[in-house]
């Protein structure tokens, strides 16, 4: 059984896609796939039932046994975070007790788009870690989806009043001052873990203001944890290079709402998992789209080896 | 076991509540003196797990044992329309197949906040639909809180493509105009029920406009049921009567994010639920509110000592 | 010429509408005796170019005849206070200086709706101030047309830091606790106007928690300027039995994008504008809500004169 | 004097930025270089007063004579769009008055945010249309800052129904299907011009799509006009080349609400204009953003010197 989740988080937590079949069951050995792809290309931990991981489309059993199937399959090699953020506190409570309970190292939450004000941000998160006691949590900055934007000093104010808000997943748009602003003396109590997100788009500008990795997903992991080890080895020149030779393929899966079909079409294009089908409702990658895709891997092939 | 939800459905289905105690536990005894007394003021229907049901903060075993107790209670003596609402189709699916097997009439579906266009709103329920079979559904129009607005032509498109389509929950603000629309010659195929919501607070107009009845809440759901039926028997003015000496407070208890509070005191103060609780994340009234309220009550007793 | 608005304001400011002729000119005539009307009934003061002002609809030269026209028909009375929201401090700052030159008392600002945090905010209102120097504004908190929502802290700060915030144009809804809030020891460094909006339908509660009264539009602002004198003569239940008999109008005026329509209809029918012409782009009342709006108002003279 | 705008728009109408001294007055001279320099890099048209223009910070008086020194400086050499989008028709048809009579070639025009379904944005065009007459027009599909969403076959049902519509902003994100749709046989019952947006981010592939060019801005204007200019010659390998090597910095710039005042900086860096100022209120770049952009042009330019 892994371990719970601290302030020393750092690599890349991939956000996991949930395969299912063209029928829309779930396809539990393409799970397997997917997790052994994962640490295979470096992933220092996982992070499932995310917004990416069509989540909401799950029912409560069907959460119940994706979680089981990838903490049966990653068996503790690397800590796995379980996204739970939900409307009430009593399923917030019932999510989080029973992911733990199946070996979750910490969980993830979002805020209700409810909450409008700096005050209200904080209570609720003060309230939600009340409720679940010693779980550690990451907490989910994403304000194009959440529609809460919260301030640097708000997040400031949510680490400092509770101590199991041991990670922040950063992925305001734009967001690098606030990454400056919470590694600046004085702003924190005590150093989290700062893991970034939107598709890995701005990693190495993210990486350069002192993030302790990602936790995103893209269809080439490896991109990201290649990156943040350049990184740490000191060569940031190099990583930048890297970046630079992935990044038309990653501008082009960041496009809201049908980022994930892109994801998924490059997956199952890499046999990592078996179909790119996608739950309904969700949409359709057009045979235009494919083609698009199918050059940018094309151009990025040869991009990577003019690199080595 | 109650027959399924039709076009016909006329008079007041209430927006039931759920009771719990202080401790947050859903109180099973206020829920059958709850049934009782909207059926005793001549509810037509009832509607659970609504957004004033507090549906989004129980689990979906909660979720299970609060519409048996209700279904159980009521015994076939209303049909009981179900709220379903949810991200993903599974999840509506299965809430759909469990209550329905249980023995609801109906269920009602609001939109997802992400539904931006005309087409995309009509796709959805026309894939909703299709996902659900021949359940019988209430379309929910509660823009202020979906974020979804649907044109009153967007609104025929759904029904004269979706034959289990049967009932409107209109609650949009102004909406009055969209009445008169859909009960115009030529904009439906058929005639559905049109039921209103808002509290209530434009039900005098809408029934002018020939709605067929409310599915809302109120702490006085006789309110709601009396001026219905006055309206039906010919005596518009009686009703309006009726319903000035409640406005004061159907105005007040209208606060977004304070209504259910302001409601569930009522109901307590008048002995139908044990306990005002609503479950965290949930605002609490003051005791200035609570002062205010009381006022109102006195103040309407006198009005309708008046009228009678 | 008005002297300055102070933190003194108090009783009633109308919130004027734009008369127009039926071809989309600004009627003058109308405007005139408009301002009589209101001053007849006991308006204490006069807000121009505010939202039901159309101000947005107007070019720049025709603000500045309507407020040269209004500010001359008022001649010194009471004080006028005149809307500058603009997105730039440019435009805000130009219009300022205009207004003031002519005569105004003061200008009132809404939050431009891009601020989505605290401090954002704050700096806003510190950074106009700054800009529009010694001229003594309004704070207009109107989350349901703004979508900005101020904390009661965040306004406390604002008021705190900036002397020349006299006066808070209250709408938010629900709002009685913020009013609560605002009048507490200790939380505002000292006491300013609090003038409630929302069309006054929460009056009599607003006054009961110590506003000094309202700053809003109603087809009837007689029922403001009595409420507001009869609660100061302490006569609470007088005040709420005019109150209440106003109410079903007021409610049916309450509708967002419809409720200038009404006003204008009624002013009209009135005689107090010649015609009810909005400008383009702006709604249409149909023949169908004529009716009701007659019908409310035959109902509500019967109500008045069981009172008298 | 240029002519007016037509279907046949194509190529790169640059937005251009309005240059402010560091004390926030317009910046005349370097207004003049920049027009200078668009035109150098082969710009084919220029769009001012839009929303990167800074056009609501800037007064009416100040807004005619930024379009005049534009106007007199480009010379009828190319044809400038106006940026007109106003809350109400009478400032919207003053403004297009105006600029026409300076010699603008058309205007480009914005949905106003209150527009929530199909008809609503259809009916406003089509009065927005008759409001100005002959006065041919860009539609702005910009939803990530308008809120505005427009389907595809609202797009169609305004060019169908409004002959001078002559030019579509294309800048949904994502909207790379809305082109192909508008391109389809059978859907527009003309060809119109589409020029895209969001900094050319997704260029290659809309023009891959068939679309005319671009109406953006970025600090590197030269990166669209040739991109452009290679497709339109078949080269569009050599075009992907290109756009990949700017892409690092045109990612970095298209950050919401910092990308103006990152392209001022680059702007200022190169010569083109004398200062890098925003108007209040605006964003400042902290010294971190600025060593990244260093870094990004440093970069840039290596990997444009092997492209060579």
């Amino acid at each position: 059984m892994s371990s719970k989740l601290t302030e020393d988080a750092k690599g890349v937590f991939v956000i996991a896609v949930t395969p299912f079949t063209p029928s829309g069951d779930i396809d539990f050995e393409s799970c397997d796939r997917m997790v052994d792809f994962y640490l295979e290309v470096g992933a220092t931990g996982l992070t499932v039932l995310g917004m990416m991981g069509e989540a909401p489309k799950l029912t409560i059993e069907e959460s119940r046994t994706v979680v089981e199937r990838i903490l049966a399959r990653v068996d503790g090699r690397v800590p796995v975070v379980v996204g739970v953020s939900a409307p009430g506190f009593a399923q917030i409570k019932a999510l989080t007790d029973m992911v733990m309970e199946l070996g979750a190292a910490g969980v993830m939450i979002a805020p209700p788009s409810s909450l409008k004000t700096d005050d209200a941000i904080v209570n609720y998160y003060v309230q939600v870690a009340e409720l679940i006691g010693d779980v550690p949590f990451v907490l989910q900055d994403f304000p194009l989806v959440t529609n809460v934007q919260m301030s640097p000093n708000v997040i400031a104010r949510i680490v400092n009043n509770v101590p199991t808000c041991v990670c922040l997943k950063h992925e305001d748009w734009p967001g690098l001052e606030k990454i400056s602003y919470l590694r600046a003396e004085g702003n924190l109590d005590r150093r989290i873990s700062i893991l970034c997100g939107n598709g890995g788009l701005f990693l190495t500008e993210e990486m350069g203001r002192d993030a302790d990795g990602a936790m995103t997903g893209f269809a080439y992991p490896e991109m990201m944890t290649r990156v943040v080890e350049e990184f740490n080895k000191g060569n940031a020149d190099y990583a930048r290079d890297l970046f630079d030779a992935y990044l038309p393929l990653a501008r082009y899966e960041q496009q809201p709402g049908l980022g994930l079909a892109i994801r998924k079409y490059v997956m199952a294009k890499r046999g990592i998992i078996a179909s790119d089908a996608l739950r309904k409702p969700g949409p359709k990658l057009s045979a235009a789209a494919k083609q698009e895709i199918d050059l940018l891997i094309e151009r990025q092939e040869k991009a990577l080896a003019k690199l080595s």
